[in-house]
């Protein structure tokens, strides 16, 4: 057992930093019993030395040089916590160049950049280990790479915006509008200032990108597959999802059905029945279908300080111990399933929830089935409540309908709903989404 | 990165060793990609090589000759899947001595006997993988051993024995009767025809014991903790505890307290807003708590041939690609938390479950709640329906009344149970249960 210290350099001191920073100091100890030798955080590098920090360093760790850290020899890990693509993808090209192992919690930039920054590594003989960058303290990664290997992972269908969640969760349980929820996430800390990544879906789909990539070995761009977001929904869906025994989810799902691959990332109709459902806050719940195990569901907080720590140090001691250098070049990121083709969006088929606000007279009702059936969609259910105030500046009451079809292809769902918005009668918003059951 | 195959031997072909089997060679490829060398499956033992098996194995790898095996320096890992103490100890045993690797399922074993047989392993620099003896396939063991190894771990829930979830839920479902439950557990498979092992509670005991000497490196004897089974309830408990808002699971309990492990294993009422409380038929569910992440919960089947061989593979690929090796010298088995007590079961505090059925007469109320209030133990509800069909052979109508209390200690409420089943005004059964919330 070697017990030479692994030296660790920790790239951006933000939230999630110092939790890693605070695990290492506080429990030395214990770290060094479960790595076999000790961690070292040697040097931490911030972008402004003199911005208060609430963690204690030794003198010296803290720095604003990043060159000195790239440079140093000593160094063997560098925990990257750099957001977005520029310039954390050339701070991690660089540590992989100069020898360093490198854990990391951007998904974005995996997302993105991943294949050369693995190939890059993989040709160093060094690793990547990214636990925290997918569902934050649930081990999904891991789960997904060595717990499931003796599985071809057919299914995922998971919650991996935590952000999201917790805005749906306000809205529905406190009977907010969307506006509202997203203040409420922004004051507890789960939204930032600005919460378009999140909830415009491009996060859920970014993290679905890495699990498809990891459990397939095929890469599939954001712009490949059906990504919406929540920002587009407001209270009055997620009350008549319920009341039809649905709750609305921002669910990323990547589906092998016959050798085609169905991958979206939408907010999506889940049955009350469905574990998925029930999760809350800004949890996260992952269930993964494998041909040999079954289902298995996996939740826990998706982000958060403490718990995206959890999931670097985890990962650090895979380094430290050796399991990170033999597990990395065995991923099946080096087997691609080319066999496997992306199913056309046009062709997903499922069942959808529309909500229309049309005119309240006669011939309605009579239209928008037309439309439907003229694309032979059959509706499965329909609620229509009476007519709230009727609006001076408009002929008609105007009233909410809800419509969920029977299962029919994305494509037909799509004709039909450019014709249904041509219609006189209909008035926005317009809201879709698909159902999963 | 080695070629040279994995040779590999199975002693005990049931349900798992061949479902072990299937995987081997049906996917070989696969698992040859992901452990970076071939898995050959080189023998396979039996007992009684004339029954039939719905397995082809080559010419020669079906042997009732177990000597041959463990004497065969070409084989590397022994997939030991005998269960209970005697032979597997032995098998076991020889199998470390002679230089394997060993994966096994067998969780008595480990539970009774782990220790001298980690000792053992890890004196001759082998290994023990046993990621199916603990919830099957749920990747379990990988996740307090791994993923956790940034935390203390201060809190174990969990169900888990399939066969008495899978009775619970029949009965509630089904609005059966126990008997019948287990017979239908009986013949889908889930149960033996002896259940007592799982009904009685053992079963959940001792994957609770290995837990707990995973997390905290100490071995608590099954004698140490309360245990009770899913033998002694009936149909009335659950509807019961349903019209409380609980559900009654099997659930194994570690928690750490002020450095006090409180630990039991016992039928349990859990609030219905739990999410353990939502798990139904064989699958399990356990919810982990460390004091970085928080909480998370996986959930999967903890038993049945696939779900299981899936654990027994993967580990067969972490022994493959030496992920093994390095993980168990390092278990937190090697460093155990000395300064952690039991904590006497006397002291452990709970509120609790209380069916009586009791004679309807004036002062029988008072009668009972007299004795609680003598060993301090207030009611925080109490629910009596009306008396059914009166008995000929009793002078007074018998009804059932069920108390929820507040919180005490087992000491007192052990002490008020032994004074209440001396009333005369009290006939059997006398359930009770602790309720976690």
């Amino acid at each position: 057992m070697s017990s030479s210290p692994l030296n660790v350099a920790i790239i951006g001191m933000g939230t999630v930093g110092s939790g890693v920073a605070k695990i290492l100091l506080d429990r030395a100890d214990q770290m060094t019993n479960r790595a076999g030798r000790p961690i070292h955080l040697k040097r931490a590098v911030v972008r402004d030395l003199s911005r208060p920090r609430n963690i204690e360093l030794a003198e010296g760790v803290l720095t604003d040089d990043i060159d000195s850290v790239l440079n140093d020899d000593d160094i063997d890990v560098i925990i990257q916590l750099v957001g977005g693509i520029d310039p954390a993808y050339d701070i991690m090209l660089r540590a992989l160049e100069s020898g360093k192992d490198v854990v990391t919690a951007n998904k974005a930039l995996l997302c993105e950049k991943g294949e050369s920054l693995y190939q890059r590594a993989r040709e160093l003989g060094r690793c990547i280990c990214f636990e925290a960058a997918v569902a934050g303290g649930v081990p999904l990664i891991e789960t997904v790479t060595q717990a499931m290997s003796a599985n071809q992972i057919t299914s995922i269908e998971a919650i991996l915006n935590g952000t999201s969640n917790y805005i749906l969760t306000q809205m529905f349980s406190h009977d907010v509008s969307y506006d509202d929820a997203v203040k409420s996430a922004q004051e507890i800390g789960y939204a930032e200032a600005d919460p378009a990544m999140d909830v415009d879906g491009t996060d859920a789909a970014q993290k679905l990108g890495i699990l498809v990539q990891l459990s397939l070995g095929i890469k599939v761009g954001l712009d490949e597959f059906l990504r919406q977001g929540i920002d587009t929904l407001s209270l009055a869906d997620l009350k008549y999802a319920s009341e039809l025994g649905y709750t609305v989810k921002l669910l990323a799902v990547a589906n092998l059905i016959d050798g085609q691959l169905e991958m979206h990332a939408q907010p999506t109709l889940i049955r009350n029945d469905n574990p998925l459902a029930h999760v809350e806050d800004a949890y996260n719940k992952i269930a993964l279908e494998g041909d040999a195990v079954g289902k298995i569901w996996l939740s826990g907080m998706g982000a958060g300080q403490m718990a995206t720590a959890s999931a670097v140090v985890a990962n650090l001691i895979d380094v430290a111990v050796g399991r990170a250098a033999i597990t990395f070049p065995r991923l099946d990121l080096w087997n691609p399933r080319h066999d496997i083709k992306i199913m056309p969006r046009e062709e997903i088929s499922r069942r959808y929830f529309l909500r229309l606000n049309v005119e309240d007279r006669p011939h309605v009702l009579a239209d928008i089935t037309n439309v439907l059936g003229d694309h032979e969609i059959s509706i499965a259910s329909l609620v229509q409540h009476e007519a709230p105030e009727v609006d001076p500046n408009e002929s008609f009451p105007i009233v909410p309908l809800v419509i969920m079809t029977h299962r029919t292809t994305e494509g037909r769902f799509q004709a039909a709903s450019r014709e249904l918005e041509q219609l006189d009668c209909i008035r926005a918003p317009f809201v879709r989404m698909p159902v999963n059951d």
